[in-house]
Order: structure tokens, then sequence, then C-alpha cells
């Protein structure tokens, strides 16, 4: 597994339960949403303004990609529709193709850009690991056949000791989106 | 990360979090749950007979332990209580420490006797693969800080195609049981 393996495995469509657990009150809150994932081209303009953003070549990006969910969660009792995108653009690093950084026009724990650092373990594990200014994002997604895929994510406190919320997604790929 | 460290880890009493993905219906149920983690000895009678049971030479068994647990579950639109114990008795490869079978004396799937392969991966997850008569189950479990732990449990068809149970714990140490 390396990063033009998982993200040519990533696109597509895919039907997505999450369950968080928030930790210090023991909640459960339950998602459900559609991700999809498309190829974007590295002379994208919008790939390129991202790399310029960090100040890194657009040259060292390498298959960019756009992900896009709708969907809904149960927080606070009421089901909530929610949507979103965002452009994420892997930057691997040429002396080794197992880790690299990845740029993302909108962070998971706060919305704002972030770069965050992945690795691809030996078991093919894509392992992503963002600082922010007031928490940490540590993500792992695997897949278990090119049609189902794991993700756990954790949001711990700046500092990395402390895990306030604990999320899983099982993500099943929708063969016909159009049924 | 090998076994001897991850039972110790292991010891202690966990209150657990738990998101059961029931994929086929998009179902999620929801679990709590105290956990009890003690040690046994090699020489406890219920080892060496649980040894017998599957005709392994019990001097060949390490750190065997006791898990229990009593919680609840969502599960049918109403809190269901229920409870457990389990003997787990780990028999390293004597070739090779990362990996081994764990036996235990009634299965996860099925509650039958159940022989599992376990290895502990690079970065030091515990990866347990058992096939039971219709099911086979894996599940991956690893600490994020001594106090803090993940568990992903699938279990598939028995032909291991087909995904159709996800589920996930976040198990956090209950430092003085008494609170």
């Amino acid at each position: 597994m390396d990063i033009t393996k998982f993200v040519e495995l990533s696109l597509g469509s895919w039907r997505s339960q999450r369950s968080a657990h928030h930790l210090a009150f023991r909640h459960f809150e339950e998602v459900t949403s559609n991700i999809d994932i498309i190829a974007l081209k590295e002379s994208d303009k919008e790939v390129i303004d991202l790399c310029q953003l960090y100040k890194i070549d657009p040259a060292l990006a390498a298959h960019p990609f756009r992900m896009s969910w709708e969907g809904e969660t149960d927080w606070d009792e009421k089901e909530e529709p929610f949507e979103g995108t965002t452009i994420l653009v892997p930057i691997p690093d040429p002396d080794n193709p197992k880790v690299g950084r990845l740029l993302r026009d909108m962070g998971y724990a706060e919305t704002i850009p972030s770069v965050g650092q992945y690795q691809i373990t030996e078991d093919g594990t894509f392992v992503l690991t963002t600082a922010y200014d007031r928490a940490m994002a540590e993500e792992k997604i695997w897949f278990i056949n090119p049609n189902f895929r794991l993700r756990v994510s954790l949001i711990k406190t700046s500092q990395g000791s402390g895990v306030v919320t604990a999320s899983f997604s099982s993500e099943t790929r929708v063969l016909d989106p159009k049924s």
C-alpha cells in the first residue's frame, strides 16, 4: 500500500455509519452520511492555490482529491442535516513513499486550513496526525476489502495527552450511486 | 509490544463505550459496560483444563487471564443488561514472540470454546482472527496510552468475504474502581 494505491481505492461513493464517543460525558453520537471522493488534477487551480497557501511547490503534489459529504447526526436529540466539501492534497516525502504531508483546505477539528503528517504502516493502514491550535487529531483508515473501509478518529487535547472524542466510521462503497 | 506487555497493560478495570454497526440494515447499537481483567496463574486448574481441551501442553501457556463484564445495550429498543466471564490463554509461538494462539472458553461470535490466531503488528496493535462454524471474527486492540485503549471487531461471513457487523469500543481505565 502506498499513497497512490490508497487514493485510488478511496475514489468513489461511500455510505458511512459513524459513531462518536464523547468520553467525558459518555455520550454516543450517531451519524449517517454519503461521501463522494473524486480525483483532481495536479494542475487544477484550487490544488495549486492550496499548495501556495502553504508555500509548497505544486510540483510535489500527488493524487489530489476532493471529498464531499452530506448526512445526518442525532447530536442534540434532533436529526441535524449537514454537508461539506474539502480539497486534500498529498505531498509525499521524496525520500520515503510511505510518509508525507496532507494539505486540506478545511480541517476536521477546526474549520480552517490544516496540514497533517501521514504515514502508511506495514499492514496498509493510513495514519494521519494533525496539530491544530487547540486540539490534535489522529486518524487511522484501513481497507477490509476494496468496497469496505474503516476509519478511527481521535480528537485529543493540544498537548496530546487526553482523548476528548473517539469516533469510528464504517464505510461501504456504493456500487451504483443511482440506486 | 509483545504478549507479556499487552496482557500487563490490559489488567485492571475498564469503563467501555461500544458502538456496533449492523451493516445490512444500517442499525446502530450502543453498549456501555464495565470490564475487569485479572491475571491467572499458568498452574490454575481452569487454565490447565482449557489447554487440555485443545490438546495443548499447558507448559506453553503464558499470561492467562480472566475477563468479566457487565453492561447494558440498547438493542431491541430497550436497555438490556448482560454479563459474562471468560478465560483467555495465550499460547505464544516458540519461534516468534509476535504471534501465537489465543484459547478462550467462550467465544465472541458463538458461545462455545474457540481458538484464535493473534499477531502483534509493528505499531503495537494486537490482531486476533478466530474462525467459527458459521462466522469469522477479526479484532484489533491498541493502546493510545496506558489508561485508554481502542478495540475494533468485525464479524464476517464464514468465507470471510462479507462484513456483517463492525463494532468499536473505547475503553478508559478506572483508576479507582471504588469510585
